[in-house]
């Protein structure tokens, strides 16, 4: 195994360890959160009773595969447990999500969680946001429109193409990779975006993460919580 | 013709006298905004050159019927003039609108605009915001989820129905008709609407409007400007 696996295994393994029997979990998506996604499968193989909503369509096809009971929104009025992965996260664990695309359904699960645990490999976490590209969710409709208001910001928009196409979220909207440069404001700037009429979401997570476990390419982990 | 339709009608064909040759032009949605895009028809038949984008499919067709040249937002920069009704709009200026489920792509037309004309009968202009029910786009993911947290805004929010089924916006999305009661502060309502991470946006439109066209049943109008 890679040693950025190894570290990313390590956290998604780790963070198993915050459910309890009975919880209703909230399933990430990606590369890390895949590994929490295959443990809990591997847990309720051995007995672990839960019920669990996914932030996107392929991570509930994996939990399906896993035989994880599914939940639907209209099953639960919170969430005990939500274990995603981030693009970047800080010391104050504010995070950059939605390189994968799910940001709006990874929020939605997020801020319906009593606990937000993110996992990640050593090198996501980072002094300052901002130099991963920061995900905006755009409606179709006028987005050339929102793209010039995100350049009037300064946040050098790039429409996300995948495959030679247009990408497109589960909600049928498109993804600009935005780069702002340092974000010494995430507060400010989450709020700023989200007054743009045609921005569905973007991935600026402020006050969202309770706990961070981080994974080391030696397969070790550290979790740190929220002050 | 009724006393509302006459005001509806004197509201609507006054606007377009803010429109000049060779504008590029937002057409509005609902029953007094109609009227705004049948004299543009009028006029454009008489040699007015004006180039349009609609807020919504249905306005769309009915620019198409009248032979206004349609472009798209591809096509310019920004709109000279947006013409477009509302359900309450008060002496600041400040409108909820949405009653026709098009709230998301007229705001985005009205934020592209130089000039929002808002158009409306005497009756939608009230001393304070909030007896007209204030619609919020969300999306069909976790809209219970968004729905217990409009509840807990106190928002009482209602799921559209159209025809006996959920009502769809062009988006995709639904509608939540909240009632806030008496909306004292709109501008702090939008921004704490947007934050939430299932609601794609709402019909609170604040320092958005720059002249008002109010239409009475004997067929006068009353222009006023934002301070």
């Amino acid at each position: 195994m890679a040693n950025a696996d190894a570290a990313k295994k390590a956290a998604g393994v780790r963070a198993v360890d915050f459910i309890e029997n009975g919880m209703k979990v909230g399933l990430g998506t990606g590369s890390t959160a895949y590994w929490s996604i295959m443990e809990i499968g591997a847990r309720v193989k051995q007995g672990l009773q839960v019920s669990a909503i996914a932030t996107s369509i392929q991570s509930e096809e994996l939990a399906r595969e896993q035989h994880i009971p599914l939940i639907t929104f209209s099953q639960f009025d919170y969430l005990d447990v939500d274990i995603d992965g981030a693009d970047e996260v800080d010391g104050q664990l504010q995070l950059i999500k939605g390189g994968g695309g799910a940001l709006l359904r990874e929020k939605i699960i997020a801020s319906a969680s009593r606990r937000f645990v993110v996992v990640a490999d050593e090198h996501k976490f980072v002094p300052q946001l901002g130099a991963f590209p920061l995900p905006v969710e755009v409606t179709p409709f006028g987005w050339e429109y929102t793209f010039r208001q995100l350049t009037a910001m300064s946040g050098r928009p790039k429409l996300r193409q995948k495959d030679g196409k247009t990408f497109i979220t589960d909600n049928g909207n498109y993804i600009a990779d935005c780069s702002f440069g340092a974000i010494k404001n995430p507060r400010s700037l989450e709020a700023l975006l989200n007054a743009i009429p045609g921005v569905v979401e973007n991935g600026l997570f402020v006050d969202r993460a309770h706990t961070l476990v981080l994974g080391y390419a030696d397969g070790t982990t550290k979790v740190m919580n929220k002050i």
